[in-house]
């Protein structure tokens, strides 16, 4: 059984380590950042070492209560069956639905579409239009969706997993040079969540592995 | 208010429907069936009356209780707390940990890139190989971690979601001419799997809308 802190392996820049980071900041569990750098080396996590740890080569992991649980999702489920306080999930069932569609929606729908190992495959010269294919396909349904769900966050008037999501992958849409005009809601959101502290501190450019220029 | 049936929208070829179907007759839930074929007429998912239903214009889409919820893990866990027997998801937080993260594996990690629609951006000559790419990858990984979660099934010896993500994966891997011999571990669950009354009726070739030629 390991005893002391959790041990979040997690890159500074990957959408799917800052749901996590998130959910830690907004339920005060203190943690310790192991950084897998996606790029260096080849992929750190390429390495033997890591891949015993996570069979998908992939961030974010995280070791605690004596186990280690690769998959953001599956992580933030067992951080809230675990430590419920602030519920990341409404009591309702069906907004507890609605909250998982959404999160899905984007951890199923959008992100694996953009994420770094396809679009290695894709290629250089394709890369661009492929990602912003896949964001922009995903954003047209998340838009309207949330117009029917949303309140101030992604579902109702309070953070959810779902929120957890969103701001993450609209940072990808940035970063993809995604133009967000079409989608109001979206925006809107993501604005009232980058205001709130656990969005703050867990940003990519303020983890330990934030190279120094990317700085915030 | 919905009062009446639920109505599943699914297309007998579609692995996550099939994640659906399994969910439906182990909960032994009655339920109509609306196909949506994804083929014919350029897709019928495309309809303008199917994406007011679900505007990520996928299956599967359940309409319950007065709501419609997209994304298939999202409504597996809404029948799981609305309809709790028999539970898909074990007690112990550690071990619903274990099976949402090989859930999340096969519905992030492999399904959505090798899907339809990410197949059609790749082009006819490429499908082949991008599909068995991204199973062997996801496989690859699965096979390690169901060596130490499984016993009968994939998180011990109880039927759970994980199971019901593995077998439509592992009908896919076929589909794609995946040699199965590296995964062992894979194979056995899913020949267990494919024995049992839930995964024999809601099979892809016994849906109302599989074609004839198709049928056993």
């Amino acid at each position: 059984m390991q005893v002391g802190k959790p041990i979040l392996y997690s890159y500074f820049r990957s959408s799917c380590s800052w749901r996590v980071r998130i959910a830690l900041a907004l339920k005060n569990i203190d943690y310790e950042t192991v950084a897998i750098n996606l790029t260096k080396d080849g992929g750190q996590q390429f390495s033997e070492e890591f891949q015993a740890l996570n069979p998908m080569k992939q961030v974010p992991a995280l070791k605690i209560d004596g186990i280690t649980i690769g998959q953001s999702l599956a992580i933030i489920e067992y951080l809230e069956e675990t430590r419920p306080t602030p519920r990341l999930l409404p009591r309702d069932p069906k907004k507890r639905a609605q909250v998982r569609m959404v999160s899905d929606l984007i951890a199923s729908g959008i992100q694996p579409l953009q994420n770094l190992s396809v679009l290695k495959q894709v290629g250089q010269e394709n890369q661009l239009t492929w990602a912003q294919q896949a964001i922009t396909s995903g954003f047209n349904a998340l838009e309207q969706i949330l117009q029917s769900t949303a309140g101030r966050y992604c579902v109702g008037d309070e953070v959810s997993m779902a929120d957890l999501c969103l701001a993450p992958q609209v940072a990808n849409a940035d970063r993809f040079k995604v133009d967000l005009t079409p989608y109001p809601t979206i925006s809107h959101i993501n604005k009232s969540l980058l205001a709130l502290e656990a969005f703050h501190v867990s940003h990519p450019c303020r983890q330990p592995d934030t190279p120094p220029e990317l700085r915030a």
